[in-house]
């Protein structure tokens, strides 16, 4: 198919009342899909079923001679511990397991050190005007952590590669307002893109004009991989050991995509330096999480080849939605210059660009005709894409069918959305 | 027996020789147990085995068609938020169920209340210099919290009909930095004392100079009877009601003492102004606490009457450690004009009083003879209790017959402390 741009106005105006009479078509069929969330669907949901009665009894229940039942434990039990350590890449010792909630330990350690100054510095809080680095596109929920607690947030371009490494090791050494950054380093939050080796080495080798600078290292797809020829992530900890900043990254996962968002078991792995910051909260904030919902989980998996093989299963499931995604935007949008996308190797999103000025409409169109996307915008800071021109697409939560269904009108959708645009000019 | 003050000091030194005597003997068994926190012991664990294995299937995950294995639902089930209604006496659309901790909702209160102001006041971490007031003695774990964010703490003597009102209001009423005050009000950590009906009333009048001013009412212990003419607690909610003051208290809850403490459910319930505050906090800080392990409870226990049918159960193995404390004390202590201490009806402590200056010697002559109790002084703010009297006892987690042991030697070890002080002078 021939690219709009090149097309005449009386062209363009013909191609519009096609497609509008498709879009009409759709609207009419009262179509109520979502592809809004990185939710894992049902299928991937009955994975873990057995994870519900796996802990039984009460023999179970003891784990070194210390009842899970009880209260107690503060940092996790040992054996969820190791669980991570090797998910993560570092040791048990540097591991602390929380609650359902990784985000929700991102949280808690923003408040922290919002709260609690640290290497000498005054508290965040109390020296004011402090910045965060959001490579952009990037995962809304990091940015709402960060405008809560109204620090400014820096859009960073995101490269192929990672962030925009000249531009973050720029502005860290010179600017010691600025406190931190988002990362999400391996199949990334929406694009899938995994930092590469020289980024993450970089990351490692960043002098920051702030000492109480911090990497938010949200590895949140670690072993989310949706191909046999998965993505490697060089590890920032053993990098960090090289060039003597093991206090940099603060580490995150979960296990919410793994077996059950909402009652996974989160853990985040930091230097002992850091640990002890987030000790001296958490020993005030809780007794501990809960032990037996870690334990449901070592019994399930065993250990960390269990999650992994574990983890081949949502492929299974996972692999087929992306490559409907995929297929659908190359014969749909393919060669139109209407858009552009990546075909990421793992995790939960496609990210698309559309001409600039369109997405929101896309979004729009969408919705009207019963397919809620995530919000145009929501892929940047303060929910402003200063483009108008990113699009998340989250193709795990519907079937197969429905997802064919939406993307169709996706793809539709910015059809029209860039047609509308070039007749505008 | 003749009251210790009455002899004269060779009377007290040979009763000194002849305690010594005993404690020596005491110290030569090589006890190790632990009296120090309020633990349920692996009896009252037991009691809610059945909860493992009550969510055993996918159908049973789905409540009013949500998917309960997957993200959302910010504040908690319905059914589990019906629970805590009841318990709580409130409407449920008062209630937010949280995660395992009530300690942790406590804390995540204070510290959106330091960060975020409200009632068009600036907030608390900006106003500096705030402070709360502490019944005591009182719970550790509250003055931790208001310790972390720097809030001085003012204590607030306890009567037997809950901490001094004439004190409170006027407090409260004169001085708007005082923004908070910790309470316990049905069986009161450690004295298990329940606020009277006219303190609860006199709650509901208070009217604050700070507008910002918030009641924790920490209802811990809301249906942990130990007898069968269980002390009653008027319903602040419903006394607030009348005196126009719904803002004035934040109710906690949990069913960590009910199930299993750290794999429990946590709940807070407040007037619709106040949620606002904190759920605007929730929705950045997590997209939902574990709802399975709410539909567990749900399951285990049907509805509010069958948390309290199961209560009935710890009863039964509760009050028969109650009694032996309460009965060592009565046959060891009585008349000796050495301790006092009140008969609790519920909740999880024995609070004993010794003369002053003895609390700290006594909870050491304990641990040097192998029985370990909660530290003097952790009952009062700072761990700071200016009489160095008041010793918290925990008697649910060992077994019966070696509380009859710690508990003989903790009388032996009152005596003997009390002897030395009394020949000290």
């Amino acid at each position: 198919m021939a690219s709009y741009e090149n097309m005449s106005k009386q062209e363009l105006l013909s191609e519009k009342d096609k497609l509008q009479k498709e879009y009409d078509e759709f609207k009419s069929r009262g179509l109520k899909l979502d592809m809004s969330r990185g939710k894992p669907g049902s299928e991937q949901l009955d994975l873990s079923l057995d994870m519900l009665t796996v802990l039984n009894n009460k023999e179970q229940c003891v784990v070194n001679g210390v009842d899970c039942r009880n209260y107690g434990i503060l940092d996790g039990i040992p054996s969820m511990k190791a669980i991570f350590a090797e998910l993560l890449e570092c040791d048990s010792e540097n591991i602390m397991v929380g609650g359902n909630s990784s985000l929700n330990m991102m949280f808690d350690v923003v408040a922290c050190l919002m709260h609690a100054g640290f290497e000498g510095c005054e508290p965040w809080e109390k020296q004011g005007g402090i910045k965060f680095l959001c490579p952009v596109p990037g995962y809304d929920r990091h940015f709402g952590i960060t405008e809560y607690f109204n620090i400014e947030m820096i859009p960073v371009p995101m490269t192929p590669n990672g962030p925009d490494m000249d531009m973050v090791e720029s502005l860290v050494s010179s600017d010691e307002k600025i406190k931190g950054i988002w990362c999400v380093p391996k199949y990334s939050n929406p694009q899938g893109i995994t930092y590469s080796d020289e980024t993450v080495t970089r990351f490692a080798k960043l002098r920051p004009a702030a000492k109480d600078f911090r990497i938010m290292w949200d590895n949140a797809y670690c072993v989310h991989d949706l191909t046999d020829t998965p993505d490697k992530l060089l590890s920032i900890v053993d990098e960090c050991k090289k060039y003597g900043s093991e206090d940099l990254p603060i580490l995150f996962a979960s296990t919410s995509k793994i077996t059950f968002p909402g009652s996974g078991v989160a853990a985040m792995a930091c230097s002992k330096n850091n640990m002890a910051i987030f000790k001296r909260r958490y020993q005030f904030q809780t007794i501990g999480y809960d032990k037996l919902n870690m334990l449901r989980h070592v019994l399930f998996f065993k250990d960390a080849n269990g999650v992994k093989a574990h983890m081949r299963k949502h492929k299974e499931v996972l692999a087929p939605r992306f490559e409907v995604v995929v297929s659908k935007l190359n014969s749909q949008l393919g060669g139109l210059g209407v858009a552009s996308w990546l075909e990421p190797n793992g995790g939960y999103f496609v990210s698309v660009d559309v001409p600039d000025g369109c997405a929101k409409r896309v979004v729009e169109l969408c919705r009207e005709a019963g397919v809620v996307l995530t919000g145009a915008g929501a892929t940047y800071p303060y929910g402003k894409d200063p483009h108008d021109s990113n699009i998340r697409i989250a193709p795990t939560y519907p079937p197969v069918s429905e997802l064919e269904i939406a993307m169709d009108l996706f793809c539709l959708s910015v059809k029209l959305a860039a047609v509308e645009k070039l007749l505008a000019q």
